[in-house]
């Protein structure tokens, strides 16, 4: 009930309940901030707090935290590095890394880190270039104004500036959000998985909690450490239960703004048809890492990927089967339009742009699973398949001018796209030939035995006699090649005998006249429908409310707290004590020999992980935690299983995020990892040397 | 639009739309098809159909070919037999089966098939003895009057009759069905599998198809051949197109009558927790058959089974998400609650019903989790642990007396139970171990890793290791050591260091506990809301209605068709030559060595599979299907995939059952399979010898 009256206070006046919001940083909720804790920062706070933070393009957040560059995030987040780097004769992913001196700290291929420096509101010029237009001129249209954008924004500073078009309120505003790019990314330290991830699947999404899920990198510039001015010393301490805490990152996607009928959609078809996929794909997995510690070793963050996501969709299918959110959502959408009914003016524009969403909906249930195996690429799930489709696609498009291109090839975003096009990860055929053949197969599932695409991909082979035949004749394991494909433009790429090349080439057109019909059809017509919802909601409960998550910068306040699951208190602290007793010896809660060696140095009492009611969701992984001096007192790394609900409402009695202690990290590197010099940067001393 | 009016029409005046209805052979629609049709079989023809007919005990349907005995039904329903007569050197489910004289047909374990013999009313008695009863108490008297009820039927003759209390209408009817039963099951014929499910999973309801899904066993009695009386001589020509025909079998279990609380909770909970870890087990299985022939001949039949009823669970997902479905059974469930309201008498007993299944349903969301990991076993999926709980709870019940004891422990169920208990068929450890240990994983990823339950099971194992550990120490793999365990009773359980009766014994009270939970508060609460729900159907349509399926024996009509998928014509007719366009030389689209060396002798124009629109479903595989002379022109295999909504609705436009032809099975006996003197036993003419 008391959900439900919080809710309706918002609906009402635009106030959110305690800790609900994830706020853009030229707009925080700053009389709400003074009421709830007495304590709003100021200007010269925010902008510290803009700076110090920082966005691993990946998909994590991560903060500065020495004058040297040092950034610290999870390690899940740089567990893909850790994969790349390693080898069947050396497994940092097991083992840890540590750099002991300047030249150990080992470059991350493909990983750029990003921070914020100015936000710029660009509505009026993207509205205007889409003023009137439909379907396919209405995305043509978009994508062109935003390409004009950010290449003006970026200038020839490409490599050093990034500036994305950022869409809040889906369409209510846009947004110019410039960053500085750093793209030399070297490894720093980073403890042994089984205690990042101590507890692994099933303690994942939960609290209790005992995890060092930590890891450090240094941003170089001109090959030399970059030097920054604004960074987060860690606070020794740690926080106190009841202290008010401020959470800086990049949550990547919440859905609360969904029209019923796009929940609807969700719930019924989108979360289902993913989930299905997905069990069945972590089986295979599983099935496979359990053959032997190579496969193990390679299959590793692939299945940490999926049984992650895996939680998390279905904590949202299980919310979104859940009647009194539907309902709540129904309520106050009819609220909505009613509100819209009332008022002539906003009726004329705005009545029908819910049956529109709706419609466009309806209208892509029909091709939906075609485009997601053709033009999404399920059913060529392949790390050589998406090089190939890269080359071609990038061989068509850069070809045009920049304004006319698909925006993953606007010169703005290739960048990061050549990081990864070129990047040294290893290739593993044996894996690929799983996953490809399960894609083949899942593909003629989908679309049925007898469709044209399926003969015409497979014609009289199996998936599993396909998928040998393409990974067993692919030379793009070989970066001269793709270099040279690249390089050479759409000549190469049709001269080119390589069968993932010949594959991208033969389903390019069908797969492009899907996009273009999702793009016209679906994403364009929903968009100018949320845009007028968008202002509809803002003409009844004004700007003061917080946008739905865009992998952008946002503040979340909270305090440090448990909560109370069923009769029983949940405490809002781990100590490294409690790590110990839960170890039964069996993965995955096996502790490593590090901290069994360390058992006597360490002070077992100390805090190990928290609790807090800040409002995060996946994308926060790796936020600093800020007490507000503007100290980081902790470090973002997971949410407890209620938080995944998260995606579509805040529920402040039991959403909570949970975080590394900033005392627990300070032990460890001391105690357990001998990583003192490191630890001296961290507390705000000099960089290691 | 139409099937909106057909429904109407039905839920006004009872009468069903063309094809629709899985008749009880004592409540036929003469009426409905002398209209429909223009033909009524008579009471003789009945008679003849019920005996004609018979079911296999694990869940298909069967009949009579021959004086002698010979059964005809599907491939998939010896599979298991095949199976287990298979071992790494001789593979009948690859192979086929043939047996060329009498002694050569190979005894079945654990196969039982029964024949209907005498359908009773019982309502009255099964009403009185659980009138005014609630809960637990309600349970209790209604398993004792069906334990008194069905010994009392079947007598001293257990093992030659069996008898079943059969509750129509969810309540609204008791019936009593008894049957002839034969335990003494032998395999005559079976063609290749790759022939039987030619297409595999990717064809599996769907339609064209081109599968020879067949097999003959033979009952004997005494050692020698059954002699029956009544039997579908096969029809050599097979059914025309536009041909009226009847479909004799055992509809397994169909949900029309649901309440609209009922099918939420199957749309947003059960199907979607079925088919999450079904798709993950899927995932495990598939990989473990590619790592080597021997892997793959042991999770063969697993797999085709889980696969199958993935497929079916998913079409029936598909359908609960429909709108039109939901929104037109809350159209009837409203229209029929406010005839209750509008009927005092009526009103006063039955308005409440709704709600009271509501309210079961959510009472029971609180602990299903648990029940099903616990109680129903999921958390321990493996033979080995059935036959352990199987011993532990048998030991328990015979000591009670019948009418006091779980229902499958009455004396009248024991027959059928030891026969799976001291089944022949082997167990292979290592696929133990891997469905063991992902009962287990499962089991702590569902209840948590700090869970009481999940402690008392795994202690400070995991799975794998305890899964290790019970496989590699149970004896009851030996046949020996199950019968005495059985026929030791109690205190032989109790003296037992196996550890898989061990985990039986430690869990049994707290599953004993769930289970008298769930059958007390919920299931025993929705079966008295259901049972007043439906005497409200039959006040207002009356009892010209047919009951959901309950594999039991039901009559369905329809007529031999294809239908129009979208703007197509799906012709009701494969023949062989179509197998041959269609194969590819890689799995599952490869025909077996004996049809391409038959080639030449085959008439390739031959039907081999027909669809018509018969209302079927699973437990339907191996129906005869009849012309009205009572010939068999088909074989029920499979429905196509409009066919899985039916579980919920029935769609005439829509809706296809799908048969192999009798043309066909007698054109590969005597050409490809050069089985002779069995065709002549088919044809009617004398046994083999």
């Amino acid at each position: 009930m008391r959900k439900l009256l919080l809710l309706q206070a918002l609906f009402l006046t635009g106030a959110a309940a305690a800790g609900e919001g994830m706020w853009t940083l030229d707009n925080p909720p700053v009389e709400t901030l003074r009421k709830a804790i007495g304590f709003a920062p100021d200007e010269a706070w925010m902008q510290r707090a803009m700076h110090g933070a920082a966005r691993i393009a990946g998909g994590c957040s991560s903060s500065f935290v020495s004058r040297d560059g040092l950034v610290l995030s999870n390690h899940h987040c740089v567990a893909e590095c850790l994969g790349e780097l390693s080898s069947a004769k050396k497994d940092y992913l097991k083992d840890g890394f540590l750099a002991r001196q300047r030249s150990e700290e080992a470059a991350c291929p493909a990983m750029e880190i990003d921070r914020l420096e100015r936000i710029t509101d660009i509505t009026k010029a993207v509205k205007d270039a889409t003023a009137g237009l439909e379907g396919t001129a209405f995305k043509q249209a978009q994508n062109a104004v935003r390409a004009k954008i950010t290449a003006e924004c970026a200038g020839k500073e490409g490599s050093r500036v990034r500036c994305d078009v950022v869409d809040l309120y889906h369409g209510g505003q846009y947004k110019l959000y410039r960053y500085h790019r750093f793209q030399d990314v070297r490894l720093v330290f980073a403890p042994e998985q089984q205690m990042a991830f101590f507890g692994g699947d099933p303690d994942n999404f939960n609290f209790p909690r005992y995890d060092l899920d930590m890891s450090i990198v240094r941003v170089y510039e001109d090959g030399k450490p970059a030097h920054v001015e604004e960074f987060f010393p860690l606070s020794p301490s740690g926080p106190a239960a009841g202290d008010p805490v401020f959470v800086v990152g990049h949550p990547g996607s919440t859905r609360r703004e969904l029209t019923t009928a796009q929940l609807a959609a969700e719930r019924d078809i989108e979360l289902p048809a993913r989930l299905f996929r997905s069990y069945e794909l972590r089986g295979i997995i599983e099935r496979y890492r359990s053959e032997g510690a190579e496969s193990a070793r390679i299959a590793n963050s692939d299945l940490f990927y999926i049984e992650n996501s895996l939680k998390a969709r279905r904590g949202m299918f299980e919310a979104l089967v859940d009647p009194a959110l539907m309902a709540r959502k129904l309520q106050r959408e009819t609220a909505l339009r009613a509100f819209v009914a009332a008022n002539p003016k906003l009726k004329a524009t705005t009545a029908g742009a819910w049956d529109d969403v709706a419609q466009a909906l309806e209208t892509f249930r029909a091709f939906r699973d075609r485009w997601q195996q053709v033009e999404v690429g399920f059913a060529f799930q392949s790390d050589y398949f998406d090089i190939a489709r890269r080359i071609v696609r990038g061989a068509a498009e850069r070809r045009k001018p920049d304004a006319e291109r698909l925006p993953e090839y606007n010169e703005s975003a290739l960048p990061q796209l050549q990081a990864r096009l070129f990047s040294a990860a290893p290739i593993y055929p044996d894996y690929e030939r799983l996953k490809l053949g399960f894609g083949l197969t899942k593909m003629r599932e989908v679309l049925g035995a007898d469709d044209p695409f399926v003969h015409k991909v497979l014609a009289r082979e199996s998936p599993e006699q396909m998928a040998d035949r393409l990974v067993g004749g692919t030379k793009l394991g070989d970066l001269a090649v793709r270099h040279a494909l690249w390089d050479g433009g759409m000549a190469a790429v049709e001269k080119s005998d390589d069968p993932f090349i010949q594959l991208a080439l033969a389903v390019d057109p069908e797969a492009r006249a899907l996009r273009n019909r999702y793009e016209s059809e679906v994403e364009a017509r929903i968009q100018k429908g949320t845009e007028r919802i968008a202002q509809a909601r803002f003409a009844m409960e004004g700007t003061g409310v917080y946008p739905d998550a865009t992998f952008t910068l946002r503040l979340s306040y909270g305090t440090v707290k448990g909560w109370k699951e069923g009769d029983r208190d949940v405490s809002p602290f781990t100590d490294f004590g409690g790590a110990f007793d839960r170890a039964t010896g069996a993965f995955p809660f096996e502790l490593a020999p590090s901290w069994i060696a360390a058992r006597d140095k360490i002070d077992l009492a100390r805090p190990l992980n928290f609790s807090s009611d800040n409002d995060i969701i996946g994308g926060n992984s790796g936020s600093p935690v800020l007490n507000r001096r503007g100290e980081l007192v902790g470090l973002i790394f997971d949410g407890n299983i209620h938080s995944l609900g998260g995606a579509y409402w805040f529920d402040d009695r039991l959403n909570r995020a949970v975080a590394v202690d900033s005392a627990a990290i300070l032990e460890a590197m001391g105690k357990i990892y001998g990583a003192d010099a490191l630890r001296a940067e961290l507390l705000g001393g000099k960089a290691t040397e």
